[in-house]
């Protein structure tokens, strides 16, 4: 783990998610009355800011506990919501513009408040109905659940691992770029991890479908949330066993061995650098100065 | 990463995925007419064994790609399916009494294929419908995904991350027990990850919420795929701050703090051992030699 000041974006959640008080009905009646009370605001599925905070309003004095997620308290025990989103809401899987913008200005701590509320609206925005058998579901559990009223299913919100890795050779490690990454932008190969796998799996089939490297030594670096819509990113490196990459044409525009001056020059800003680095938000920032740091 | 032989259950998945073969219809009728094509069966979700592997039998000549998951190809590059589920096939939740005995008699690798055929045919048997829309939807990309023709949503099956940790102090590790397990088991704690939460926040909260217990540097250990129905099993452990348990009696019977020494006798089936491991199909079984070995 490391400290707050250090971590990627939305990984710095700070309030109690009162799991306990979920299923309660009248500890949720009484968070909804309380004075204190204040959801944030979405527009859409992005952020509404107040300087480094998210704004926060009052309750409505009519508001349900059907149509609010309860995120939590803060420290002084006030109860946070946020309202479900309207009919409609775009489908929150791209990253928004907006949400670049604000990352800039929230305090780590409130943008992973707002990360938690985004997967969340975003998912009962996109869960209305029981996949089992198609009747309209309502929230259940104060918004960590959804339940059918037909079938008595139970739903609950997704959270997608996703591994994230830099396979090292030689004192070297393995960036590539996406067509849909800004210019000159490279990262790490990342990818879903699939039913039936590991981790160390999944992080050896990614990178030998991506770009036909062999790896061994799977090693843990740290985790992220991810709320685009609702990854957990999980990062690792790993030993490649050679260095001749075969490109997944469909997946990446190019890929390359980037030095430990390759990256140091990269993560400085250096215009002369061969890569721009990933923003410090994202968790692959992070596990490139894991690696120079280590090398 | 562990060698195979020492690795808990269902994490020796060995097929190739043939991921870049799933959206090409014209390969996949290919591998659906393969001579050397075969599906495994399975009994309602429980394995049907053939000795030390899943029994193999070829498929129908009018087997359709609809109603079929490609699994991968073996070594000798003979695709594996397996087909869905009747309608009204029960729900995968719980550990099944008929897959305790199966897992003793198959190898790693054929367990590991039963894991990953199991959590699909699963999710398919309980997402025939859109949650977006509610419209009915139709297998895609091979057995991994489902598309609503209706509003064209693509679904993808759930992988669960749940944290399971030891918490560590003076020497000795905390264990739980929960009202379902047999008679004197005991086990590390566990739980689900939740929406903008990281890994080490997982494990710090659940202890918490279930212990009274906090934690500071959150070491990962292993993986391990868990079909029951979708979990995805990360094996931790942490340094607690003091050991006064509060225990959350609504999720534990019973918590208490092992020794070296005790975990050692479990772990060898001594009669006198204050507690029964889990055993070594369970992670949990993992993580507790994992860490007797370093002590």
């Amino acid at each position: 783990m490391t400290d707050t000041a250090s971590r990627p974006g939305f990984s710095s959640f700070a309030l109690d998610r009162c799991d306990d008080l979920r299923s309660d009905p009248h500890a949720l009646a009484e968070l909804l009355a309380h004075p204190a009370a204040r959801q944030i605001l979405l527009r859409g599925l992005d952020p509404v800011g107040d300087g480094a905070q998210l704004a926060r309003v009052p309750l409505a004095h009519d508001a349900r506990l059907d149509t609010h997620i309860l995120l939590g308290k803060d420290e002084e025990g006030a109860p946070l919501f946020v309202a479900l989103g309207p009919p409609g809401l775009p489908h929150g899987g791209q990253f928004a513009p907006r949400v670049w913008e604000m990352a800039a200005e929230l305090g780590p701590e409130e943008l992973s408040l707002y990360g938690c509320a985004r997967s969340l609206v975003d998912w009962h925005a996109r869960h209305g109905f029981c996949a089992v058998c198609g009747a309209p579901t309502a929230l259940s559990r104060a918004g960590w659940g959804r339940r059918c009223p037909s079938c008595n299913a139970e739903h609950f919100p997704r959270v997608d691992p996703v591994v994230i890795m830099l396979a090292e050779h030689d004192g070297r490690v393995l960036l590539g770029r996406q067509p849909r990454f800004p210019p000159r932008r490279f990262s790490a190969l990342a990818g879903f991890v699939e039913p039936g796998e590991t981790l160390e799996g999944a992080v050896a089939r990614e990178l030998y479908e991506e770009a036909g490297i062999r790896v061994r030594n799977v090693r843990y670096v740290m985790s992220q949330p991810w709320p685009f819509p609702s990854s957990l990113m999980i990062a690792a490196t790993a030993e490649a066993e050679d260095d001749v990459i075969t490109l997944d044409e469909k997946e990446l525009e190019h890929a390359f061995w980037a030095s430990a001056d390759d990256v140091r020059a990269a993560m400085a800003g250096d215009p002369a650098a061969p890569f721009i680095a990933p923003p410090p938000m994202a968790v692959a920032h992070h596990l490139l100065r894991h690696w120079v740091e280590s090398v």
